[in-house]
């Protein structure tokens, strides 16, 4: 069984190449700088890996790995428009690079893009692929507009947070994971599992995001610290400490929110602190873990194949940026 | 053989029901929205038309000629936030409607919903189907960023805008023949000859839309008069009249597109009446109406079955809408 890291670097080969031809030049340069500015190409990671998990990784699980790795491109493009976000990963995001008309295109060049890859594979997988495929897709739309509409909403719970993350995050996860599975041949049932596998860890991962936002080391992390709480986004910290702030507390919290207050992220991060939002976030993140490695454990294939999967789902939760 | 209001008809039933959950509420009204102004259907009618040349019409070609009018709808939703149009057909347009966030959104759903239908299909088709409906689709967007490129570039070529105009609006007729003449299972040689065919009267569909852009009936038209001379478009009139122009006359066009002028659309027009573009419009459309009507014809079957077509052709030239 290959490692997380072998399996990255050799999709990343594939990844590497120019996938568009030449012109419409602005267009194609700005789909194919989208896919150069990286990322840890988790999700198709997950899908080589799971085809691994079965029988020997096939030429279909790079394509649909590849699409997998595009269609997510494509997300992060239309999101960052709107959310009006300049900068991805240190870099220019590509409505800032090249116009906020041809980053929407090129998102759309880009979804259907990962369309041309999955048509790739061997038809007899092409119904099932294209079902999961699309109707995660579907939902990865539908967790977008969730998150949009609860920038206006207040008292949301808990549970409807969970369920927008697992939408607009979760689910790719869990569909790269389930490809991989069926491109390396595996039943039904072994697919639910890693299905819910990739679910519960992209929720565990989104519990990580939100916790390194505000937690995470200035020098690790990449980002600037306390981006969530600067422009007031709702995050699993945010609503846990709405949930058991005292009277006073909530008013400031909300205070922050409305009026501009120098050293917000200082004052915000130690009410969080003082609610004790920050070890309810560790031992969060832990529940989810444990709820996905459960689930990997259900997988009817040899413990010692189950391994680099594993070391995986512990890596993600120990990064720090 | 079914003439095209009946098929247009048939497949109306087949649109105007709900294709999409109800939530979230917002993204799914949207879409549905768009897909409710309507139009022509003209699109999943040639699927329809050129399916029933070979076979009667099977439920694979109401699923395909669905695909390719969601499509359609999606490109639509997304070229208005482009051109930042606030209507169309006498509606608000999706962004203007919704915000364009989610309109960004519910164009992206709209395509996710077009392979959900195509996914429908007999197996045994899926795969050519998906090669042409997805190179369509990356044709369409690269047709839209030439639109766009065109917008800041001067001295272009006809042939250049046709080949644009062939991507962006041709292409889908094409492919829309094609498909349908597929799943009635035609050989390659009329399967290609049908593309030509709606290649061209795609085209020459184009060079009405600009005519009555500017020369259409008022009373008719349904839009305003003058509006491709307002913003400045370049039309097959424009390229035409710069063409032909005197010195003096490409000034005076060339100085309109710069300053805001008092009757602007009248003097255009005045100009370009001067110039004989209305006349050399209506002998281009004819010529590319023949071009068409030449491949129908070579397509092998017998000539009564193809008259639904040929009438489709004219129908579509002698719009004034």
């Amino acid at each position: 069984m290959k490692s997380f890291t072998e399996v990255s670097s050799l999709f990343e080969e594939k990844c590497n190449r120019r996938h568009f031809p030449d012109e419409p030049a602005k267009l194609y340069q700005a789909a194919q700088y989208m896919l150069g500015i990286g990322g840890k190409r988790i999700r198709p990671a997950c899908v080589l890996m799971t085809n691994e998990l079965f029988a020997p990784i096939n030429e279909d699980s790079y394509h649909v790995a590849m699409a997998v790795e595009l269609f997510h491109n494509f997300t992060l493009v239309h999101d960052d428009i709107m959310d009006k976000a300049p900068i991805r990963r240190g870099l220019q995001t590509v409505h800032a690079k090249f116009g906020e008309s041809t980053a929407i295109l090129a998102g759309d060049v880009l979804f259907a893009q990962a369309y041309d890859y999955l048509m790739r594979i061997n038809p007899a997988y092409l119904q099932p692929v294209l079902r999961i495929f699309t109707k995660t897709a579907k939902e990865v739309c539908e967790g977008q507009q969730l998150d949009m509409d609860f920038e206006e909403k207040t008292g949301i719970r808990m549970e409807e947070y969970v369920q927008m993350i697992t939408l607009k995050t979760s689910v790719l996860l869990a569909a790269s994971m389930q490809l991989g599975a069926i491109l390396g041949g595996a039943g039904a049932g072994n697919q639910d599992q890693l299905y819910e596998f990739g679910k519960y860890l992209g929720i565990a991962f989104q519990v990580q995001d939100d916790y390194l936002d505000t937690f995470g080391d200035p020098e690790k992390f990449g980002k600037q610290i306390g981006g969530d709480i600067l422009c007031n986004k709702k995050t699993f910290l945010w609503l846990h400490a709405m949930e058991v702030a005292t009277h006073t507390q909530k008013e400031q919290l909300l205070a922050f929110t409305k009026n501009e207050e120098p050293n917000k992220v200082e004052k915000v991060t130690a009410i969080y602190k003082m609610c004790g939002v920050d070890a309810w976030a560790t031992s969060l993140k832990k529940k989810y873990l444990e709820k996905a490695l459960f689930h990997l454990d259900e997988v009817a294939v040899q413990k010692v194949h189950k391994q680099e999967l594993h070391k995986m789902a512990l890596y993600l939760m120990q990064r720090e940026s």
